[in-house]
């Protein structure tokens, strides 16, 4: 298996309440089906309503509980960003759940809920450098 | 905010544990104060203790539900990797919620959950094609 991820698909109520939640952020989708597809640097975020999503993937589904156990990471260029994302998102209809502050390793951040309680972290995070096209590429940590 | 994501950050009950799963997958992390972090394409995926990632994100847990409402895709170059890989996570401890079929979008697929519960798919999708690097660029859908 190769060391990539392609998509990943966040199971939503309302698709069209979910993508208007995204592009007010800034941004765009493509609709096909019922299905949202954004382009997200080299991999893609879907957007498909949590029943199908659930069903395709052959898995039961109580409904969405208080936190998904999973966490998406947007980093950012520098700690003005993560106050003005994190506004943004909340007008947008976000609940901000951590209030942009220092965080333990060094760096600076918050975090939010997208309308369908998808976690969201928005970071400044000096450890971790980006290219100019967003990616990531870890430090080594000079150890196993 | 760019369109793009940085890190995918698991929940998980044990982290040595889940380190164990993904590497026996062949995929290759560093530790760093009891987090892993895996080098995925340009973004990272991470494996971080559940309750650790709920205090971090600024939100209640009522622990591992049946369903994220989440699911990672893996996509691959053939329709034999598919049942290869799926075959090779189901060795590792995962659980096969879909065996390799057809799908309705004429690629063929298979899901599981890692120990976590944390969806996968694992997919041939002739639809969207992918670079040697493997990064997915969306086609144009001909669609707003």
């Amino acid at each position: 298996m190769e060391q990539r991820i392609s998509l990943i698909t966040l199971g939503v109520a309302d698709v069209g309440r979910a993508r208007a939640f995204y592009e007010q952020l800034g941004w765009r989708g493509q609709e096909a089906e019922e299905t949202v597809f954004f382009q997200a640097g080299g991999i893609v975020l879907v957007l498909w309503g949590r029943d199908e999503l659930a069903l395709d993937s052959g898995v039961t589904d109580a409904g969405p509980a208080a936190f998904d156990g999973v966490a998406l990471a947007h980093n950012v260029r520098s700690r003005e960003e993560v106050g003005e994302i994190v506004a943004a998102a909340a007008r947008a209809g976000a609940t901000v759940t951590r209030q942009p502050a220092e965080t333990f390793y060094g760096g600076y951040a918050a975090c939010f809920k997208d309308p369908d309680g998808h976690v969201w972290e928005v970071a400044h995070n000096p450890g971790f450098a980006f290219a100019d096209d967003g990616s990531i590429v870890l430090p080594d940590f000079g150890q196993s």
